[in-house]
């Protein structure tokens, strides 16, 4: 079994930190958190991740890894006694590499998108388009999960990590806006896993309550007018 | 050894889908070469891709890959023998996924957002985000090639494919637009990588002449004027 010293640098907060909480957690690795300061970057943030300059950052041994994505596949494969994170089978690996893209690459983005339009209408065009990618996400769920509980079947894996640990800030979007964006009448099997997944042991801690991620939103708004 | 029918659907002017062509010839892989027609998109790529919609799709045993990165990760993954593709340590694997990443997310996105500037102020804006992530990549390269030829060492690998397949497109580009997207005096060890790496046996008859990429170009701009 891989050893070494694990510390991670982020703040509770953030989704792409909580992958790595998960990961670590599924792992039962134990490490230390380090806590940033987004809004005055610590030198060893901009030291270790000097491309992006973002959490989290895990650190194994001292080496830095950047980018959630890639620390949870490094995780997988240096701890690989313990409950597998991506799945065995190499076109399964592919399918959830796939998924996991779309999901940093095209779906989240637009709720960051809904996040900054300005008005109703622009709001609801964004909408339209969080909701075709819900139903891509549904179909995709009935697909891979076949039946089970997650997508990594009877236990928590990558892909559950990677959307799951988006739920926080998905709800919090949604008491902002008044809205819905996983809507469970559009996609009634991905609402389920959605309950499955916040009240599952391994994340629930780790998850946080969108009520908490409104406030902190909120006051992150205010230090950029009050000094 | 893994075996099974495999098609690779793209057309021969497709970076993306050069970096498969690469790993399959890498891998020594018999394949057979569906060609995709872009203006007016096939059956089978509507639905084998109906996410992106987009060239290469892999096929094993009639099972399709989509996404280039995946791909040549399943590739490496699948079939084991003959050359590794991506590094055999999990921390080189971690810092090649994220370059890979980079060079796909930001730093080729900059050379589309040169096609399509408008104005000599435009172009030279982004011109200069380009050079600067130049910097990043010469840094990149000489971290991780540790004085040898390419990012895989000794021989072509992950991030060699990734980087090397744009290369035709780039320099299009440059054709294009008259400037130096990779320029020597800025970044001399990645141009002399540049060299080696378009002079290597397996890649050169795959990655295309800039000259043919700017006919290509020129060819299909025309036909959404001319019907």
């Amino acid at each position: 079994m891989a050893t070494g010293n694990v510390k991670l640098l982020g703040i509770w907060a953030s989704s792409f930190v909580n992958r790595v909480e998960i990961a670590l957690k599924i792992k039962s690795i134990e490490s230390e958190f380090i806590q940033e300061n987004l809004l005055n970057k610590s030198e060893l943030l901009l030291k270790s991740n000097p491309v992006y300059k973002k959490i989290p950052v895990l650190f194994h041994d001292e080496k830095p890894i950047c980018e959630s994505l890639v620390i949870l596949q490094y995780i997988d494969e240096v701890w690989t006694n313990g409950p597998s994170i991506l799945p065995s089978d190499p076109y399964d690996r592919a399918i959830s590499r796939f998924w996991a893209a779309y999901i940093d690459q095209k779906w989240f983005p637009l709720v960051t998108e809904l996040r900054n339009a300005v008005g109703k209408e622009a709001k609801e065009a964004v909408l339209d388009k969080i909701y075709e990618g819900d139903l891509l996400l549904e179909e995709a769920f009935i697909k891979i999960s076949k039946g089970k509980s997650f997508f990594g079947g009877d236990n928590i894996g990558y892909l559950d990590i990677v959307l799951g640990s988006l739920l926080g800030w998905v709800k919090a979007q949604e008491i902002m806006d008044e809205v819905k964006i996983l809507d469970e009448t559009k996609i009634p099997n991905l609402a389920k896993w959605d309950e499955r997944f916040c009240s599952n042991e391994v994340v629930k801690d780790i998850i946080p309550q969108p009520e908490k991620l409104v406030e902190v939103y909120r006051k992150y708004k205010e230090s950029f007018y009050n000094k």
